[in-house]
């Protein structure tokens, strides 16, 4: 008889972890799925735009965080790389670029953006949750949150395509976010899942991944409820201004 | 009149960084001076190779803080270099690495210096005093305890010398630690000045600049007291083992 605080197998333990993301990642939330068929308006679309934002700037921010955790060259040099894919090597380089030049396509003004001005307050609560529970957890939690790359890449193809076909007043050369971000968070969930396979040997360490990765699930989806919830007020949402 | 809480000018603030420097800063204590004279023995100076290590390897930690507070990927980018000149491109390369081979070519085991185990207590609460500091306060604080980067390179040239004219039984290969920061020490000095000077406008914040350089004074300091104060505590400590 196997005890029930007896660690789970490398193989359960990444099955429980895939688990997570099946279950509970953001490609499944009401407003993705809208998003996906086409059938946002240009508000809603711009908004999206604007708050996700908030999220995309923070990220260096809290891989910061995870790179002062490693007490490795080794490690902090990989986590580094995730710092540079979004800062980019030099000005008007990396994702955070991209991700203004995605905004411009989509008629937003980058100061606008950059001001973070329009960001609504569930969206803050959100991302600033995410930082904060990279600053103040240890490597193996921070680690296991960053593993909803796992669904990262499928979620990327399937937007690009999405915005393609729906959305064409927005320049595709805007989606050279989404395009880099296919290969990008590969390589990502290909880095990290080992780390976390290996760091969490006993069940309690192994329960606590999968508690990090479903709270950065619920991140993902509560700052999407947060820019459903504003078109809901919005008397125009349903009226397309473009 | 001036009123007392008048800022100081740019100049004038820049002059009383420097003074801190000048007053405080660890080429003044008396285990640097004698280790510019050629008085160590071999086992002070391995004992300080093994003690600085601790901090050395620090520096990464705190600049990912560091990092983890700035706002744009250009000050990022800039902080995120010197992660990189300790933690190296690839495996084999960096500050770190150098030191290791500095303490190889001093005769002592890479993987003792890699466990830490004799690393004096009164070092690990210096080292961690500081990473904590960075940890806890603004980026002004933490980027103007950076400024010790002023007085660094001098250090590090008139080391150089002493090393080579003293302490012979050392491979002058493994000074390439020492020759390294003189040039990255002048460029991080000469980055991070302005924006200390740019960031302190009113007296209040100023004079927090002028503390957060004394701090990382003391720090220092703190660090040669402890090494100093276990030499005076070993029998052997001047006697000669090589």
């Amino acid at each position: 008889m196997v005890a029930d605080d007896a660690p789970w197998t490398r193989a359960e333990f990444e099955d429980r972890l895939r688990a997570v993301g099946a279950r509970h990642y953001h490609d499944r939330h009401p407003f993705n799925v809208r998003m996906n068929e086409g059938l946002l308006t240009v508000r809603e679309l711009r908004r999206w735009i604007t708050n996700r934002f908030d999220y995309q700037r923070h990220i260096p921010v809290k891989d910061a965080l995870i790179t002062a955790k490693f007490d490795t060259p080794a490690l902090r040099r990989m986590w580094l790389r995730r710092i540079q894919d979004h800062d980019g090597a030099a000005e008007g380089d990396g994702g955070i670029e991209r991700w203004l030049r995605l905004g411009e396509a989509a008629g937003l003004r980058r100061d606008t953006l950059l001001s973070g001005a329009d960001v609504l307050p569930g969206v803050r609560l959100a991302v600033d949750g995410y930082v904060n529970f990279c600053r103040l957890h240890g490597p193996l939690e921070a680690v296991a949150a960053s593993l909803t790359e796992l669904n990262a890449p499928e979620l990327m193809s399937r937007r690009i395509a999405a915005f393609e076909q729906h959305y064409t007043w927005i320049d595709p050369a805007g989606l050279a976010y989404f395009r880099a971000r296919v290969a990008q968070g590969r390589r990502d969930s290909d880095e990290a899942l080992p780390l976390v396979l290996d760091w969490a040997r006993d069940r309690a360490r192994q329960e606590k991944a999968v508690a990090a990765l479903t709270f950065k699930c619920q991140v993902l989806w509560a700052l999407l409820d947060a820019v459903e919830a504003a078109g809901r007020l919005d008397p125009t949402a349903h009226r397309d201004p473009a």
